[in-house]
């Protein structure tokens, strides 16, 4: 019977790079799931349903959150964004190791459900490097990079409350750690059984 | 001016490959060293004065012991072993990170006087593979080998205390753990500081 799967939560910053580094690890980590959350905003181009997002009217949403459905679920810039409960906890029980990209807020609030839940948290290298990246992302008016850089500040006074911070300065490097974390942290003694044959 | 560097400790029952797991690390790790110990046994062939161990006689050991100049010593199946503490704590000033190989008692004695040390213990992948291992080696006979299974018994209880297990299947497997928990520690929230341009 295999034991149960490890939660691991990638957080960081809008614009942190945290949705480029979950889809990489996915591609090149084995015995890992990317969870996906659902979301009332509209797809971006090339975001595909059931892929990237749970794309949901807020109709939808909010009945999902009525029945206990979700994990965390939070307003973010004017939208309603939030973690389907179900599909993690029966990966988890399956043996299965969960990789959730959320946001700093979402990431502590599961944490409370599951205290043994890897953190992550991503800073990009610098403040101005932030900045280019909202803007070359073309996405977000003048005024919203505003808003989320300041954000990004209150939210960097969580680190404390995470297990790990990574810099994503390159992306490459980045995804190496974030392997190497999930490698070190699935040898961790409190997970350790020891094999029949001792 | 660097921060402190990051001391590892890695233990298992003799046999557990823990020597040569050490030595390959080393060799594809940038930023670390490996502390040499001290010990009155004779040197094993191929074995080198100052790179495998400082070979000392048994006047030399205590007196060095007499002036504090140990970490931790042990008497280990009939020789003294210590972790002299001067080059330890002068790599770990100047920023440098450090791994040494222990045996489990010793491993647990040096986490006292540096709480922040990362342990790992190594297994062997089964009994029958340790002393299939240690009868290779040639260098124990077959009371001692008796002595040493029955010893790794008792060791294998202290493994709670460790943060991280590995059982020793494939060496490159092994290595490739380490240093990926050597990476991962390196990116703990507790060692971070936000860069300059933040």
């Amino acid at each position: 019977m295999p034991g149960q799967g490890m939660l691991i939560l990638l957080s960081g910053p809008s614009g942190s790079g945290k949705g480029t580094v979950c889809s990489r690890l996915i591609n090149t980590l084995r015995g890992i799931r990317l969870s996906v959350s659902a979301t009332t905003r509209q797809p971006r181009p090339g975001e595909v349903h059931g892929r990237d997002y749970y794309f949901m009217s807020r109709e939808e949403f909010e009945k999902l959150t009525g029945e206990g459905g979700f994990l965390e679920w939070a307003p973010i810039y004017g939208y309603l964004y939030g973690t389907p409960a179900g599909p993690v906890r029966e990966a988890l029980s399956r043996g299965e190791d969960v990789i959730l990209e959320i946001d700093v807020q979402g990431g502590l609030q599961v944490k409370e459900h599951f205290p043994d839940a890897v953190l992550i948290f991503l800073i990009p290298p610098s403040r101005s490097a932030l900045q280019s990246r909202l803007m070359a992302r073309g996405t977000e008016s003048q005024p919203e990079i505003e808003k989320r850089m300041l954000w990004a500040d209150t939210e960097l006074g969580f680190i404390p409350r995470y297990d790990y911070v990574l810099v994503n300065d390159r992306i490459s490097d980045t995804v190496a750690v974030v392997r190497c974390i999930v490698e070190a942290e699935r040898s961790r003694s409190a997970r350790f059984r020891l094999p029949q044959d001792w």
